[in-house]
């Protein structure tokens, strides 16, 4: 936990419960996955203090804030670069950790400095072809 | 704008205005661009209206909603897929329309039905670099 010490927020007993939640966390969760997972434990946590703690720790770039679910933001607390795929229908997102040589070619003549990429694949995960298929 | 017709709302002048700024508009605006730019023709135009519509085209497939600016949703009338590229300084968006051949490995062992991707591409623009060498 040692990455997160310095947030700029007083690492409270609640803000270290949610630090506690998301280390190693490969569910990317939403704010209010989280906010129902801590508050099991700490029953007076409150939502505001779940979403001060993910702005916090996503501005000092100690996780990821994703958008590649439309409905809601998923936090990453794996800051590699890496790629992800979710699941159209579960929204289930997971992580692939491969480097893609992706490059935009000069002759499209937009004359970017190309600083990273990101590859959002869309899939159906086995579990909802399943369900599909019956 | 025939594209457009069936958004199941009514077609007042003020979302048909919309739909006028929309069309084949390159600039990936953002809700209060596109209601900034139409209420100078439609000063009684609300927010609602414009957020209403761009919701209902949005959930039609009539138009994109795009996730690369964190900041804000951003709105892209071009429905074919592609690929976008964000300046992280001013948040330009500009479209990469190339097919990129990237597939999830069978050996990661995800075993999704893969339906698509989108590439976002960072970097920053050529106005922006030279304000940065100045």
């Amino acid at each position: 936990m040692n990455k997160y010490r310095n947030i700029g927020l007083k690492l409270t007993p609640q803000r270290l419960a949610i630090l506690g939640y998301l280390e190693g966390n490969k569910e990317h969760p939403s704010a209010e996955e989280i906010f129902r997972a801590v508050s099991e434990k700490y029953p007076t946590m409150s939502f505001a203090t779940v979403y001060n703690t993910l702005a916090a720790l996503s501005k000092k770039g100690n996780i990821l804030e994703l958008t590649i679910d439309p409905d809601k933001r998923r936090y990453d607390p794996n800051t590699e670069n890496h790629n992800h795929l979710i699941c159209i229908s579960c929204k289930k997102i997971v992580d692939i950790c491969l480097d893609y040589k992706v490059v935009v070619p000069e002759s499209l003549g937009y004359d970017f400095e190309i600083t990273g990429n990101h590859i959002e694949f869309y899939g159906i995960c086995p579990a909802c072809k399943q369900q599909k298929a019956v």
